[in-house]
């Protein structure tokens, strides 16, 4: 099985787990990260994302958009802006609000993408104890539609917040997709547009669980450590997520398998289009597609075996995601499905 | 370097790379626990626990018991009587009080053991709305201080949870050096001595990073997805916590680990009561040995380049900790270092 | 100084001093709620809501529906669907959402009342453990905006709600004023047509600070005192609580202040009608006028000394709130005001 | 009746209801603390506290302890270091541990007394991130126990605190009594001896319902507002409860009524020594009596309708508190049925 499913449906890169397999042999290391294999993931972190990066490594996506956060904006009444498709606002079983106890403030777009005009209608009443006060802009990239912001529109965010004593946090469990697509450094793509926290994702681009919190401001990284241990995100065998990142950067691995994933769905899109009745809705822009198709050729689909899921039951819109592993013969003979189907049900 | 201060220092049995290595051969599959990988993994656990027994990874033993604990007792006013030394009263930074938003009620141990006669002082106030209610006994088994519940004392501690309508929670981060020393099964261990949620240990027998909550009333499992992906424990690739509870229960790899390490701290222990001012301070019923020993001794230990961890500073007592992989030439170097030492010093 | 600005502006009413007055007369009592002014309180609330009700005194209303919506949703995931004008979501200072670790799932509205079509768009992803779940629909009557809901409204909401395995909560800030004002009881405006709990204002209309949680099903009401208690929200010297109920509710004074604030707020809406660009923007239903007016006559208003509340600064709407104590003269005061400097401006 | 079980059974003083019925003489003010009330008591409160000091009003006594203790400890793993017979620790349903996520530290004492030496047993682990860092030291004054801290001994605590970058709570529900007791001022009585947080009781001591949360420094006040929101202690009609503070502070009347509350203790204690078997447990330095004393004679007393606690089942001890209001022949009363029934039945 092939899916298009999701880029987490997909396996680890060999190169991740040979390092998870290296990291195996050195015996006995301290635990909790203070052993070899953490000091030099820290290290390759911060070769690419800047010598003023402080890295803490955690497990899960969910964890590292939290602990963010947190480290933004970490009483009760600030609060987060966010885009209403944003992972965190409707992803993630409401750990935000479970964790921060805390209010998220949502706002419409029409392709997953915060502006400073939609931001607007959520910067208001500061100073008004009657409600929460907007401290951080939170925007995903690539975003949840497969979108990206440019280097322009990011910045536009930031000075935004910045203007307001405010604090911009990226998503970048695909900042990967993003950084590669635009062929750019990881740091190019964040700090350097005026990002203070990054999710550094690494688990859908070939690890096995790992994404990392990036914070530059050593304000932000005060008392971090205990953010994370009553997170519950301290791993005691800290060595096998500091060795996955090691897998990823190591050689500009992280860069080719994005710029992989990415060329599978532009080779989808294309191949999509051509088909009647079959749209594709958000501009490709990293390793997903979305497309309203009639529900008859869905379902064909579906009876093939292929795997993916309804984005909008409502619109008929699906996503197709493609991962470092998909290989151009699984893409063509998906679109292959595709056309067959959708002409003969022409 | 082969330390003696911590399981956790260790790293992962060969046996279980092996699974997550296989786990990785099987492209792509469901995320999220959807996966071939973890259906096997469950049916693996239940034969060990029980097959009336519901079954959940997490990544780590802190988000077991917090998760354990609220699926017992999911309200803010129900409370968790513990022992002093419990790791959720001491060591886990406040995570159970930060997620449950709850009080433990901790109890003053001689050895790390609750009985009914200290749980007593506890059980008060039942139905004083000015004070927080008793819900969950948790017990932590072998405990924090290398000491083993015999089975009487476990049932009877269940006895008088359930008398009173409250339930039981086991702390299993070393169960397996519990039930191996006894030579019963996990569920013999656990669930037949009225054992109502399990963590089950898995990362410091020979793990990576992965625990399993173990429930048994169906009631008290309603809902758990939920808290498990808002207490952000929900691994995308989950086949990767799963394999290495394959990889441990299969073909009782856990029981030979279990019984090495304990083992081991028995060859420690009786290596090291021959040293004059050594004194061992807690029944060896594990993998670990607690001993007094002067601090000139502990420098020149140190000093040689053993690691292990002070345990209370004040009393001079240190903790030495066994694992899978600690060899005899291991314990013999060291006994032998504490014995030359202590001789020495004499 | 007779404000428009909210009816907390005004003062207690007489009959409520004189409840209080009375209730210190007493001199010692059972503290917490155990003495008898309390229990005179409780049956009269009953008389009013139902034999079946269980009333639970607290001091503000932010608590009240916080209190409610834990009673209706005990859990982190159980999310609460509400109008994007609703106090709990926008003017509680994130309250529901730090006490409850939750999230609040808001609908845009036209005029402050959620229908079922608005609703559906929320009652999604049921069993999807990526999604909170959907388990309150809330509801203010009045509205916000100083609309109502028909009986018929409300029944359907319900409807909706219980179908769906949901339950309903009305925020009854000011359903004095909605009942008084279509001529009904309080039963009859809320559990008759399906509410399940209720937030009972008893503030605005007269009280000095005091608000009670109304529940129908003990099950609802299990745990309520350690809620309470544990939400800082139970009042040691409870009877001077429970007093203003009796005030307000004894000879119905509630619905003789509910009907002149109604009767104000009519009042001072066909006052400026008739003022050149001064438009009212919802139905007058409540205590309340929404209208839109050029910014230089609101500023001349403002410069007379009138007070009130902006509501939407870009829309140019203001709020002009009556209270039990508005009388006849300040209406005409006011709107004599409104036309003078609306003629002159025009 | 005249209880002697608790100072929140006593009803309002009179000047205390006089100030609240002239604030409502006032017609219409602007609500949430914007009224000249508030104003007026807030000059007040400062006379008596410091010119420097930020005070904010609160409905509960629990909700003052919260927002004293997040004021000093804003994050979660901030710990606070108290009595295990302190009220945060034994007496508020969890609501700390609710409100604040959050672990306190317990001490066991001999007389609710902390000081430095039992303190020093939870000063460790300071940069462990596996267990919660101390950062206040919480006292009550007087203490639950009726005793009271010397001027020194509050401020070796003090120092202690603040040589470990520490902050000092004082849980003053009876401070009026303690202040008064060692005629000295209320700033004298706190601030004045390192004090950073006091919760000021005002309900105890002749009011209907409100406690003040004083600080001294600006940081620590900083964001008071949403805090005070956010935990839902945010009164609308804000000035009643600042016209209770007028009522007591005013011509001292708080010390007054404190001085006659203590001096009924002590005269309750004087009569009760006398009888045989009757053991005042305590010292007298508040407004309670501690004593140990046979069952029958406890049971006699309750026949005779006397209400009072037992402190301490096992031990057999009660607690007698007196009030603003006890009078000399509630405590004749009181203590000749005491003797009579002492001395019948010794």
């Amino acid at each position: 099985m092939t899916a298009f499913a999701s880029d987490n449906y997909a396996g680890a890169h060999p190169a991740v787990m040979a390092q998870v397999a290296k990291a195996n042999e050195a015996g006995h290391v301290v635990a909790y990260g203070g052993d070899p294999v953490t000091a030099e993931a820290t290290e390759l972190v911060r070769e690419h994302l800047g010598s003023d990066a402080e890295v803490f490594f955690v497990w899960g996506g969910t964890a590292a958009n939290v602990l963010c956060l947190e480290s933004l904006a970490p009483l009760h009444h600030q609060a987060v802006v966010c885009a209403e498709s944003a992972h965190i606002y409707v992803d993630e079983g409401g750990a935000p609000e479970r964790l921060l106890s805390r209010k998220l403030l949502p706002v419409a777009t029409p392709d997953g993408k915060l502006t400073p005009e939609l931001v607007a209608s959520r910067l208001i009443r500061f100073g008004d104890w009657h409600a929460v006060q907007p401290k951080v802009i939170s925007i995903t990239q690539s975003t949840e539609l497969g979108t990206r912001y440019t280097h322009a529109e990011i910045r536009a965010l930031a000075d935004v917040a910045h203007e307001r004593g405010m604090l911009l946090h990226l998503d970048g469990a695909r900042i990967m997709n993003a950084a590669a697509g635009m062929g750019c450094s990881l740091r190019e793509a964040t700090r350097d547009l005026g990002v203070d926290a990054l999710s550094l994702g690494l688990t859908k681009n070939g690890g096995l669980g790992a994404e990392a919190v990036v914070l530059w401001d050593a304000a932000h990284a005060e008392g971090f450590q205990w953010r994370r241990k009553s997170a519950m995100q301290l791993a005691s065998k800290h060595r096998y997520l500091a060795a996955q990142a090691i897998g990823l950067l190591q050689d500009d691995l992280w860069r080719r398998s994005a710029l992989h994933a990415n060329a599978m769905a532009q080779r989808l899109a294309a191949g999509v289009r051509e088909v009647p009745r079959v749209r594709v809705t958000q501009e490709v822009q990293a390793n997903s597609v979305f497309a309203v198709l009639p529900v008859p050729l869905r379902d064909a689909l579906y009876a093939e075996g292929f795997i993916f899921y309804v984005w909008d039951e409502g619109a008929g819109e699906v996503r197709w995601m493609c991962s470092w592993d998909t290989t151009e013969a699984d893409v063509d003979a998906f679109v292959d499905a595709v056309a067959r189907h959708g002409h003969a049900q022409a």
